[in-house]
């Protein structure tokens, strides 16, 4: 045990995330904390609020930032939506969908799975066919962009379907926003989450969330307790909520809140649609540098995530050997497959900050020296 | 709403805490972000880990950090150790304890209340007269330092008391670790959670936490699932015990531990047991300057949290005012009463890198100057 300060390696970070961020988010974070409920920092978190709305594409007024990474984002919004008993179907084609299951069996819920093979996007008719199966079901959850396959699902078109049937939709944008195309608005999208260290830019630790008026009220009628103090949301709406007199809930990690307000500064500053684009135009560049050095992406043309590559391993290859030379040799991580894939491809991240011709040339030589 | 990068202002941080930080901790926090799989950031989780033992004083295999604020310790100890219908004693003397009878009956525990009165440690008479009447208890909860009225309960006695009724013990150490003397293994403490903004002088935002054999086999043989995904000890596990093969279970806020380790080292720099008599001190010292500017202690001699003085409010002082005016003409937070006691005191910190003359000095004279 070395009891020295720490020096992180100075890692490219091209895996599933976290990625490398913009040296100012870096400094925003080092600035001196804040009593969680200091005028001034309540004038932060306002603005967070507005970033956060810009960002999402939303007027919701319950938009925030919750003080965990986006997993607790995932439990969060399961946990305030549904009761015991309540059917949920989640469409499940990867590590994260299947996360979900586990999370809304753990609650009580009964989820009732739309499956999907892993490295495709959910097939809408699927939904469709299960909705009319089950058409007591309360609500339906999917995945965006399935950060262990690397397949971007339809949800503007997914929500459609679901909201026929009269389902809340609840949308995990993890790996997606700031990165990839989202209208939570436009495509009713009633409740969603994400993170902070990939599209964002920022580092990892918290979760931005939005509601609509129609998963707050679904949440309000409820009938049974939240099963959990942390993550209720009526609690949570005193502190974000309430004007310039906010009721106490938890500490704010005030110097994360700073490197995520600067973030979303930066991420407007160029403006939400031109990241999108530069995801886009990069992964497109990247995808064709990969095939030159014969690696192929893992899922069809049209159901990629921009920032987030996955490419077949190829035969005779030792996977671990080769992530582990890039990292002691290179600085480089990548990502391992998960769950069924593991062994199987490699997920290549190109969020944010890292989206840029430089770290494309980066990962590709390396890859070449190592491969 | 301002688009400009926030600059937070220089506040002398002496409420209930978040408190100032050594530079140290913050530079710590700016460094570059690793993966939460990453073999240097492993090997920085076993730092974290044998910083923590020495810091809870205890060989708990089980002790780690949870990545989001004390009061998400508080409700994963709960919610890992009670299951429904399970009795548990709660001891209130103040908001906390009250909060935690709430998360117990959120998730379907049945609380019984031992109350004390607020501003007073819990009377182990009142714990021993519930727990005769009550012999089916499973677990007996209590807290350390009550931050809402700054009295400093014996949770060794408490403890003891608990153990021969064979409860399992929870003990929130929120306020008082690192800056009052806790020995988790000598006082047989089974759960214990903290936060890491107050005595041990970092930033807010994260919770560590130490779990017993005796508590870990308790969670082991549960009948019923634990009723959260994101604070499943048993999924923790994977992620903190794994030696070199970590299981990913969230995406871990590397800056966050950072600047939790070099607070650690700082702590273990000067010795905890150093740290222990400085809050004693500086805490008489305080109460003596105190008494000369006309303000008396809200909590009887003997009970007093070292790191966190509560102060009567003197009659015909609009209290808010008088933060206020601390807060911008000397930059000097202080914190209100919280609950009944709103009103009637404030809560003045001296907390970790905040315990030092300099500090007292400086909240006497904006103390003087202001009322």
């Amino acid at each position: 045990m070395s009891y020295k300060s720490f020096k992180p390696e100075n890692r490219f970070l091209m895996g599933p995330g976290p990625s490398n961020v913009n040296p100012k988010v870096l400094e925003a974070m080092s600035k001196l904390p804040l009593g969680h409920l200091d005028p001034q920092f309540i004038e932060l978190m306002n603005d967070l609020k507005s970033l956060l709305k810009y960002t999402f594409k939303t007027e919701n007024e319950n938009t925030f930032v919750l003080s965990g990474p986006g997993s607790l984002g995932m439990e969060m919004c399961l946990v305030n939506l549904i009761e015991p008993g309540d059917k949920v179907i989640v469409c499940v084609g990867g590590y994260f969908g299947n996360r979900m299951v586990q999370i809304v069996e753990k609650i009580g819920g009964q989820a009732v799975v739309v499956k999907e093979k892993w490295g495709r996007a959910i097939e809408p008719q699927k939904l469709e066919d299960v909705l009319n199966v089950n058409p007591d079901t309360k609500i339906a959850v999917f995945v965006h962009a399935e950060t262990s396959t690397g397949a971007l699902s339809n949800i503007k078109q997914l929500s459609g379907i679901a909201h026929r049937k009269s389902c809340i939709v609840l949308a995990d944008v993890v790996t997606s926003l700031g990165a990839v195309d989202i209208y939570v608005d436009e495509w009713n999208l009633d409740a969603v989450y994400s993170c902070s260290q990939k599209g964002l830019a920022c580092t990892a630790g918290m979760s931005p969330v939005t509601f609509s008026e129609r998963a707050v009220a679904s949440i309000k009628n409820r009938k049974t307790p939240i099963k959990s103090w942390f993550n209720d949301l009526n609690l949570l709406q005193g502190y974000w909520n309430g004007g310039a007199k906010r009721i106490y809930h938890h500490t704010a990690p005030s110097n994360q809140y700073y490197g995520l307000h600067e973030a979303l500064l930066i991420l407007k500053e160029e403006g939400i649609e031109n990241a999108w684009r530069r995801h886009k135009e990069n992964s497109a560049k990247m995808i064709s540098r990969l095939k030159q050095i014969g690696l192929e992406p893992f899922v069809p043309e049209g159901e990629r995530i921009p920032n987030l590559i996955t490419v077949k391993i190829p035969d005779g290859i030792d996977e671990a050997k080769v992530r582990s030379e890039l990292l002691n040799k290179h600085n480089l991580e990548i990502g391992a497959g998960l769950g069924e894939l593991a062994g199987k491809i490699w997920r290549i991240g190109l969020m944010g900050y890292n989206s840029n011709e430089k770290m494309i040339d980066y990962c590709i030589n390396a890859l070449k020296d190592v491969l």
